[in-house]
């Protein structure tokens, strides 16, 4: 008998079906028992004799024939899609068995580090498969917009040859017989793709090594990256506002099921009016006048100020995000383009959600000439960059772009605590997948043969930042 | 003035509206020139002075106001888009400048590296941009098919903790103060997804540190993987069948003109019985009889075999594609399924395209005692993989699935020579973006840094099947 959805057992009933799925829970009443079989689609009732299920327990995978049934009127239930069906189980068959569970995975009350140990098993859960059913319909509202507006998607390169913008927060790899380093970001590539096709994008993995071990950051993320010839720089921030909208709209129309599970609503986006864009200088005056805490001269914004300009727009505006704009020349890239008006600060923008920044973006310098100059201000070697700059040689339109983080933007709509619960794998100093003390133990071969005593030392004099992780 | 694209100028005859874009060509006759500008949607013919155009010549990125007009009857070009009209610039103006192109890069007559050194620019060929439309609409169709069947996305982690599944061909990465490895594939990440949403999918970048260059080989490539519960092995072949018949059909309809440009011809599916299936052994007799050539032995088809299987499937069943299954069970990974009927062949397959393999795939181990049995059979330690293995001990379906190398399906289709062609950033021993010979000189800073000399030849030991570039 071919399989049926369980969802589907709802337009089955009179008939005789097969379904299969996972044990969600089993309940003995003494000859009689019920299962609650979880498929891709759903979970459905079976009533049965304890006999036919014999061992079966939680997570077994179960192929079970018989015929579904209308539930009377008072034992519908509304909380799940089949709550008006159950089956009477004629035949039951154990495709796969499954051990005893460490802990019961249906109401899980462990810590994130233990969740994180038994990932595979986790993410069963009905709210952590919850976000990533969430973080999917991200990508795919991303997708679709852009693609409406004329985007060519393309495959970003993880492996780059040189650490070009320096710093510490890299991966260095061995390359066959030469270094090479994990890409901290699609930049360049997308810049060098507006010299072909305008407007770009790429949902790719992007790599930092955070040399710290917070709430907000991942050694391995999504980076949600577009880039694009311009007449004006605000049609960045433009295309940033209609891409949440549509995030938002989609997930209401979507994901609502999921949303209503994990006690989530999308954030408010200001209405008409839409997202506030406020220039970090202001911004500071008006923390400034709300707390009288006086960062007016800092050259950014910090985890508080985010917190409280948030607030601000959320209260004036409607708003639970804001654009932030006009951040200071010094502390953005080489590339970024500074405002003619006011060349200390730059046509840059981040948009903080909730009180934290997941996106940032702003218009790039399209001059050879200027780009070249910057390079060396900031004082990296332009060899480094000859491949990237050939784009601007031969002819680059007015251009700019944005980068939304993937997990961030789903830890901030779904409140989750942390990162690492919107990461299916997540990776950060400590852990990947299994805690690194574990899996590599000091002294283990593995460590003799890739790190050599000579390398080790050479890194630690070079990353002043760099600080142990607190499991060695 | 608000830009109009060129593609919508056919619609703004009599009109004076602003384009923008790229010089693909200028032609100079006495005072009167004519300037073929190049957009993202088309190009346009503009009619100035030689005055108004300056020094502007190839690959200048321009700002054009004009009135848009018919061509008369004799002078329509049916080649582009804008065939039917052109502009009469009444000002222009030079948004980024380019220096004198290398070589001619509408009619390229030069060799792949040197393509590939000048990438930034050669990408803005004609044709070989028409080569990543029609890779973009592959990871498209292939998309569409997998949600229609209700597969879920997810993005697979490229850093991996150990080196799982043993061999030379994994780049190292130094992760803290541990090590890491570029992840060979998905397939452990995609079958633990299959125990929470039963099917899934990933179109992500894996790496092999394959140690030599060949025209089918790349260090980094995009592969495209689903992995799904099944109820018969034949599922896996089924959806694949569907996904290559939705990447023709839609190739047709949406990149007609990319295929015409590069002439190109999807490849014939064997009609309504579609793509034939075939065991090894089979093919191997096939061969035999066709050639006289026996391998009939033989654990593998090898390159000639491929060519040959291909060119009768093609012959007797009007199919370009041709499914090659059960191979060998010791030339597979300790996860294939072996075939009950015949346990020394699994169910398995290759899908071999105009001669070369585009994708593999088959049923895997869902029983957790019998795949840790034969990790330890391969050679494997048990340890590395407990993570792997939760996803087995606590209950998984039946299940498998595959992956199709994006590259080399692009490759295929299109009749190109070599991989690196339809990779827009190819990576191989010799080359990431620029040649690695002249980017890291040997003995630079930072090659002594990274690459202490004890580790060297600790490698040099460790890996046999490592040869040395050629350029170094």
């Amino acid at each position: 008998m071919k399989r049926t959805l369980i969802k589907d057992t709802v337009e089955n009933v009179g008939k005789t079906v097969m379904v299969s799925g996972w044990v969600n829970a089993r309940r003995d009443h003494g000859k009689i028992a019920f299962l609650d079989l979880r498929d891709r689609s759903g979970i459905l009732q079976v009533v049965c004799t304890s006999e036919m299920i014999g061992e079966a327990k939680d997570e077994y995978f179960l192929e079970i024939e018989g015929l579904v049934k209308q539930r009377p009127e008072r034992m519908i239930n509304k909380n799940i899609v089949t709550g008006t069906v159950e089956m009477e189980a004629t035949s039951i068959k154990v495709l796969s068995k499954a051990e005893v569970l460490p802990f019961n995975i249906r109401d899980l009350k462990t810590t994130l580090p233990t969740l994180l140990d038994f990932r595979p098993l986790t993410l069963r859960n009905e709210k952590i498969a919850a976000i990533f059913k969430i973080q999917e319909q991200i990508t795919i509202s991303f997708r679709r917009v852009l693609k409406e507006y004329g985007f060519t998607e393309f495959q970003s390169p993880a492996i780059v040859g040189t650490n070009a913008e320096g710093g510490a927060e890299v991966f260095p790899i061995k390359y066959y017989d030469y270094n090479a380093y994990l890409a901290q970001s699609p930049q360049f590539y997308k810049q060098i793709l507006v010299g072909v096709f305008e407007r770009v994008f790429t949902i790719t993995k992007v790599y930092r090594a955070e040399p710290s071990v917070t709430t907000r950051h991942l050694s391995e993320y999504i980076s949600m990256d577009a880039e694009m010839a311009i007449e004006s720089w605000t049609d960045i921030i433009d295309m940033c506002q209609i891409i949440i909208k549509a995030i938002c709209v989609d997930l209401e129309k979507e994901c609502g099921k999921e949303l209503m599970l994990l006690g989530a609503v999308v954030p408010k986006l200001g209405g008409e009016k839409g997202i506030p864009r406020i220039k970090m200088r202001d911004a500071q005056q008006i923390i400034f006048e709300r707390t009288g805490r006086d960062n007016r001269k800092e050259p950014d914004l910090n985890p508080d100020d985010e917190k409280e300009i948030c607030k601000w727009a959320e209260e004036k505006r409607g708003s639970e995000l804001v654009f932030i704009t006009h951040y200071p020349t010094k502390k953005r890239p080489f590339y970024t383009f500074a405002d003619p008006e006011d060349p200390d600060y730059t046509l840059s923008f981040d948009i903080l959600c909730r009180g934290l920044e997941i996106t940032t973006g702003g218009q790039r310098i399209n001059d050879y000439e200027k780009l070249l100059e910057n390079i060396k201000k900031w004082g990296n070697d332009p060899k480094s960059f000859e491949f990237y700059l050939q784009a601007f040689k031969y002819g680059m339109p007015p251009e700019g772009g944005f980068a939304f983080g993937l997990e961030r933007i789903t830890k901030q709509i779904l409140g989750l605590e942390n990162l690492r619960e919107a990461s299916f794998f997540p990776r950060d100093m400590e852990r990947i997948d299994q805690r690194l003390s574990v899996l590599q133990p000091k002294e283990s071969f593995a460590t003799k043969a890739i790190v050599g005593k000579e390398k080790k030392e050479t890194k630690k004099s070079k990353i002043k930042k760099t600080k142990k992780p607190s499991s060695v």
